[in-house]
């Protein structure tokens, strides 16, 4: 026989629980100390949901952008215009956030398929904070490369979505080849990082939503990890 | 004039906000988006104090070790001997927090020569989850290398409080020579990971509780962060 009062309490601590258990699991996946992960924890589902429609995603999108201006507006750049900012698209300054309302925050498992229709609609709205640091970056003077995981035969729908969000320029647009497909993110993102330095410029700064995208080899001189608690690219 | 009600409610929006801010700062810092800091924003000090003594820091360090241990559990050694654990010394193995609890949780600027009073006590207790990951990243059979910031004056003493906290073997422990003292930890580690690649071995796994720890050049496979909102060190 169970007591009214009694299982309040249970209820009440189970949901302080799952708050610290899931801010947890957000912390581990935010420093990269998980290994890949399909899904999102089913019992952290709401919390998902609540911190990226909520304000805590705004917070920290904002906080990242500002460290990444102040670090860009410190730097004292060199006039052979070598000096590049790298960013990432997706969730970095485009935001498929209403396409992962509609399947769950990251509890279903990834669709490319469905992804895919997605993407060729071409509404994605602008990740507000770093579009305002892709201004400054650009106002500052340097190079910008966009270097994503999308595919080079979504290159002019990416174009007219990142124009129509109002990213309005930038020095190339680097996509997947047909060859670079079967590649994990960090080896692609990589070897594009390498050519760069090869090519002689300086890439001083990254910013991504994912390790995949500043992790590997010919890292920038600093990183800036923007959250994402919805999904995980190798 | 003022209401008390919305005196009341602007009060509870306060406290709300705070949390909000203080977490953001967090995931800043565990993330490595922030700029070198030298203590922790001044209205973050109950919260960084309420996160290390309460569950919030336990849960997070004891999902590292977990996660730490499926890792190094699901790799297939070599018969070499030259599979290679690192790990950190200070808030990685050793807790200071009895250190901090009468410093301030961060709030005040480092004290090199109080801090080495602490320090030469020997009474660092461990962190038990790491502890746990310790005992079974050496039954596993690697070899087990620590790699600290502090001095070599310190290794007798260290050595004592480690044993005394239940690290009873290691491979190597390796501190900071004189022509070190002035190294960032990021460049010391790195040169010192650099030495361990040139002698053969696999840098498999790293623990530590700075960036500085786990970045630089020669990485390992996978790092392994674990939660520090009280210090930085570059």
């Amino acid at each position: 026989m169970q007591y009214p009062e009694r299982i309040e309490t249970r209820f009440e601590k189970s949901n302080e629980e799952l708050e610290l258990e899931c801010t947890s699991w957000r912390f581990a996946v935010e420093t990269n100390n998980l290994s890949p992960w399909k899904t999102i924890p089913e019992q952290c589902g709401s919390y998902v949901k609540d911190y990226v429609m909520g304000r805590g995603y705004k917070v920290d999108l904002e906080r990242v952008s500002t460290e990444a201006g102040i670090y860009a507006t410190s730097l004292q750049l060199s006039a052979d215009g070598k000096d590049v900012w790298v960013f990432d698209v997706d969730e970095t300054l485009l935001s498929n956030l209403p396409y992962y309302a509609d399947h769950g925050y990251g509890l279903e498992i990834f669709n490319p398929v469905e992804f895919d229709k997605w993407v060729y609609r071409g509404v994605a709205p602008a990740i507000e904070p770093s579009l305002k640091l892709y201004e400054k970056v650009l106002n500052l003077g340097f190079k910008v490369f966009l270097l994503t995981g999308r595919s080079e035969k979504q290159r002019s729908i990416t174009t007219e979505n990142l124009t129509k969000a109002g990213f309005r320029s930038w020095d190339k647009l680097i996509l997947r080849d047909s060859e670079d497909h079967d590649k994990p993110a960090t080896v692609f993102k990589s070897e594009k990082r390498s050519k760069m330095v090869e090519e002689g410029y300086r890439i001083l700064g990254n910013s991504g939503d994912q390790w995949s995208d500043l992790s590997g080899s010919f890292p920038s001189d600093r990183s800036f990890k923007l959250p994402n608690p919805m999904y995980y690219i190798p």
